[in-house]
């Protein structure tokens, strides 16, 4: 018996009042009164139970809450840093702002830790779930395989994947086109006479990384222009930089540069004038995401950009209707919008 | 009665068994045992020790944590964002990495709330009280005349402020010598050869503006510069291009300027581009804090640079000391240093 328990995930999963009157054969109201010591059940029944609710890892905090229907009224953020990086986390502070915008006024709280890898992500939402601490998380950075998925599904901790459709298993989604947008990007630039068109991107396992590699490839290839160069990178200036300067005195240097943040974007746009480059004469760059950066340099930055604070309440609200034990469909924000600047232009003529 | 306890704070206190106890004259186990629907005590007793705890507003949460001796785990952090500026989120995201590199050490978690004024924040500080979700906050962006420190103290709710001791009351204050960098930016200038130096700073009613404002026009004075400008901006690289480009326009042009952030001296590159100054030779600019922006531009800015997540962990530190009912004493960081690199030189000769 207990090994089934153990191959259902069980053992993981925070034990209910129902859980331990199901085991202990009686019923919940009976479970109740044992485990707060109020009369209604024999001393046999009573120490019988205690030793189930004990035996399955039952805590007080959780039951008294279960008991009283009450709930955590928090729910959980873990950010996995492995580079500190401005761009991410201009992202991240406006999603953050938008998510307290819709749980502040449903006095939710939000629970935030940062960890170094996916496994102690896990343990993180383990610990949080058993302690009764939140009601439910958000799932952020989704990786092409991402184990973190399955380990929420296992726990029946309530979550919200913010990512792509294909990466969130049986949970809800929140996400955004991004194949749209970098369909947009591309068909701009190739208005524009570009042909040689590079992309300058993130780390090579997120999800949405990939799909923006793919959309780019299969754009290119509709607009006929020649396969476009991608380079992965970490997020930071320094590999952005790295990156641009590889790719500018390189053969077949591009005229039109995508970049994955706004930093990388500005890295390049020095690199360029370390080579003696004009922006966007010699060389046009956007950057996505928009942000305060991209429109303090000069030239500004052509930019894409998205509401993100609104992303972010989507999230919110979507975790807390799963949490509300409502089924909740994928929600699909709109794609981002290109903010064309200085940095853009047709590429000067005998270049392209 | 009731109107001494109301003007002694403990509407707001979270009630615990010895308040309890010593409102209905008996002991604290008694309570324990009352609430907890244990025999040990007559009926009488516990109906009137139940009375007692409904009037003080005592939650079975709390008290269950109470009676088991265990904490809430939890700390908190309310940042409130009057704009949302690039610098101060590179800032925050390090200092958070740096209370969470402690706090995970103790399996404690962070509560993070977004609000827009201090009276929010101080609500949100009673609520996370009241409820038992926290053991102590973070106090952060101390204003001069700040309100949130005496309603802290007032709640009995353990508190680090983030700031100048000027600013903390009775609570511990964990702090940086921000005039001691001052200095050491002016005497720099000073050395360089500069006579004319401004100061682009942050929102006048924060305290470590006035404090470095303070410190700017002692070392002009002390070193022999004139006085030097001071304008405030909210942090954001518009206000501190446009301050930047009135004082290059002024009269007296200043030949080397002094930022409170990094997104502020990034935009006076581009303004000093646009009025086709040379950076440095026409003005020397210094940013503070360093961060990747600082270094991804070019000429790569001179900055001050702080150990960001260590000032955090130090926090922490302080916090869980004082959680833990330690007596803790203010920890004053060692100042910032100094990094020149290209964007600072002696000025042109003739404009000095």
């Amino acid at each position: 018996m207990k090994v089934l328990l153990r191959r259902r995930g069980w053992h993981v999963k925070r034990p209910t009042m129902a859980d331990i009157a199901r085991r202990a054969g009686v019923s919940k109201v009976a479970v109740s009164y044992a485990l707060n010591d109020q009369p209604g059940v024999s001393e046999g029944t009573r120490a019988s139970i205690k030793a189930i609710a004990e035996e399955l890892g039952w805590r007080p905090n959780s039951a008294a809450r279960a008991l009283s229907g009450a709930r955590a009224q928090a729910v959980g953020l873990v950010v996995r840093r492995p580079a500190r990086t401005l761009g991410v986390e201009q992202f991240f502070m406006e999603f953050v702002s938008g998510i307290e915008g819709v749980l502040s006024g449903r006095s939710y709280a939000l629970m935030l830790q940062m960890v170094e890898t996916h496994q102690q992500e896990t343990a993180v939402h383990r610990r949080w779930w058993g302690e009764g601490r939140v009601d439910g998380v958000f799932l952020v950075d989704l990786h092409s395989a991402d184990t973190r998925v399955h380990a929420v599904e296992e726990l029946g901790l309530p979550a919200v994947v913010v990512g792509p459709p294909g990466t969130s298993g049986s949970l809800p989604s929140v996400w955004s086109d991004d194949g749209e947008s970098v369909r947009e990007i591309v068909r701009y630039l190739a208005a524009l006479g570009h042909r040689r068109v590079a992309r300058v991107a993130g780390p090579v396992e997120l999800a949405h990384t990939a799909e923006r590699d793919a959309a780019m490839l299969d754009v290119c290839r509709e607009a006929g222009l020649p396969e476009p160069a991608v380079v992965h990178t970490d997020y930071t200036g320094d590999e952005g930089a790295r990156a641009a300067r590889r790719l500018l005195i390189g053969p077949d240097r591009p005229t039109a540069m995508v970049f994955d943040n706004d930093i990388m974007a500005v890295a390049a746009l020095s690199v360029a004038q370390e080579l003696r480059l004009d922006v966007p004469a010699d060389l046009s760059i956007v950057a996505w995401d928009e942000s305060p950066l991209t429109r303090v340099v000069r030239p500004a930055l052509s930019a894409v950009s998205r509401d993100i604070p609104a992303y972010g309440a989507r999230a919110a609200e979507a975790l807390l209707a799963s949490v509300a034990g409502e089924r909740v469909a994928d929600v699909r924000e709109g794609p981002a919008r290109l903010v064309p600047r200085g940095s853009t232009s047709p590429p000067r003529t005998g270049t392209g």
